[in-house]
């Protein structure tokens, strides 16, 4: 079975409770081992009014503090950020073969003087890769062109020669043999009359699919019927040009299914696609772990190579 | 029963054989009046292998001419005009209540000489008024603040004033309690850090609800978990601020179940979500009548005044 190293995220939020009660199917799927201090997670799990498993395997890190439900922390935000870059030591040294990480709080990681945003570019900056970002789960996975770029700007970075070097790096860290490109406008551009940016996307399309002399690329789609069920029928893979045009599909479809799953780096890293939830943590409101078991689930997948896929 | 004029689109289309088979349930719903020559409507049953029903009501229109299944032609175009301006006369003068126009051939109103490109904008010319575009069927509506406009193009007609007054023509047109308005960026800007748009948005809303004297617009909403089943629970009308925004939710969600609803002119119009489809045309092929029917019962249901919906 494959080992994943998980990280356990902000201590004030719902990460160890996740991590505890989906122990015993987690364990059906790969061998998991849990970064987090020792004392921290017996502290944890009695706070949670929780047994610690036998078999919860641990990789030690961190330090020990005062668990604080709910509250923002720089203690809380160093320890979630020893607990990851032990997971991605782990990984690097092929101690673990992909890396599963619980949500942290941005703000306590900004408290505790960590540099990075969040969790792909602290990746990013440690393995010298750019990542590509896909989010979905089982019938649907959207790969994002663009991110947290304002609407009106999206258009400026539709250009050939950036899609093309996309299009290839997505095709080398995915091997599907099937990806949906969609176009930018409505009606993908109905030829032309309604914005011009298709035909950029089609050359690049074009060029790829020589490059890679096969047809993997199909496109540009019209956004609208991209995500009709006959549409899912035929593929499942799709590259989007703008943030909206992945999420607001998938979270409609699949809400609380999905799962971020971070491409292109030498190591597999995947998330559930929830945050810390402070609002319920330790307060025995149960959360779903639906996502974190998929997001287990994507990190054994992907992290089998090479793989191919519809 | 409300009395619905239908118009009975290219007759080289599906229109004709959905008017005939959905007429037993069509007429349980409201009393319908079919706007067609009564020697095409034999010619078309005939064709089709379809009995016409003894109720099956027709207000004569149009002239004789060859039905070629399948075929662009000038003289189908000019029958569905002539259909279709029949059941806006009906309409007008009050011999129905509202009317539900079955799916026409842009390119054969063009070759007949007709100036408009479709329905919307005849209705807009005739009538002399601005016409509201809605989506949707029962759980889910969408409305349209811009329509066929390059993605790129929309953030500049995201303003305050234009807004209000859109915002005020719908309730106007809707009387509904609730209607959620999106954001234009991803996470609705994130408190202006990802575009500003949002804060016109916000603006149009406490102004329109200011002037309603009552809270029906909420948001910016975070266009990506608008969607979400939890979101539908909580409202079904969004005013979108994108064509993609509005459409790609909702063909993902209910597919073939949605209807075109035309807001803000004096008659009430309704159509199927669907074109001609001129490949399976006459071809035994049973298209599903699901759209016109739903259609139908939001022709009913949006010609009874006043409503007052969640």
């Amino acid at each position: 079975m494959k080992k994943i190293a998980v990280s356990i995220g902000d201590l004030n939020g719902i990460g160890l409770e996740i991590a505890l009660k989906a122990h015993d199917e987690v364990k059906t799927m790969c061998n998991p081992i849990y970064c987090i201090n020792e004392t921290m997670l017996q502290w944890g799990a009695a706070l949670l009014g929780l047994n610690v498993p036998m078999d919860f395997n641990t990789e030690e890190c961190g330090e020990v503090f005062e668990i604080t439900p709910s509250i923002v922390s720089a203690k809380a935000g160093e320890a979630s950020f020893d607990s990851f870059t032990t997971a991605v030591a782990l990984a690097k040294t092929s101690h673990a073969d992909a890396i599963v990480t619980l949500p942290i709080n941005k703000e306590a990681w900004n408290l505790a003087g960590i540099i990075y945003k969040g969790h792909t570019d602290a990746l990013e900056d440690m393995l010298g890769h750019e990542a590509i970002m896909m989010l979905g789960s089982n019938r649907l996975f959207t790969i994002l062109f663009t991110h947290h770029v304002p609407l009106k700007e999206v258009s400026e970075q539709i250009k050939t020669k950036a899609l093309h070097r996309f299009f290839i790096n997505t095709h080398e860290a995915l091997r599907v043999e099937h990806i949906g490109v969609l176009g930018l406008n409505p009606h993908a551009g109905d030829g032309g009359v309604i914005g011009d940016e298709e035909a950029k996307i089609a050359k690049a399309i074009k060029k790829a699919n020589e490059e890679l002399d096969k047809d993997i690329f199909f496109g540009p789609l019209v956004p609208d019927s991209a995500f009709t069920p006959k549409s899912l029928e035929e593929r499942r893979y799709f590259i989007c040009m703008y943030h909206d045009q992945g999420l607001i599909p998938l979270k409609a479809l699949y809400f609380d299914e999905s799962v971020n799953i971070t491409l292109g780096l030498p190591i597999t890293r995947t998330s559930p696609d929830h945050g810390t939830a402070f609002d319920i943590a330790y307060k025995g409101k149960n959360p779903s772990t639906k996502s974190y078991i998929n997001a287990i689930k994507e990190a054994v997948k992907r992290s089998e190579k090479p793989m191919l896929d519809f």
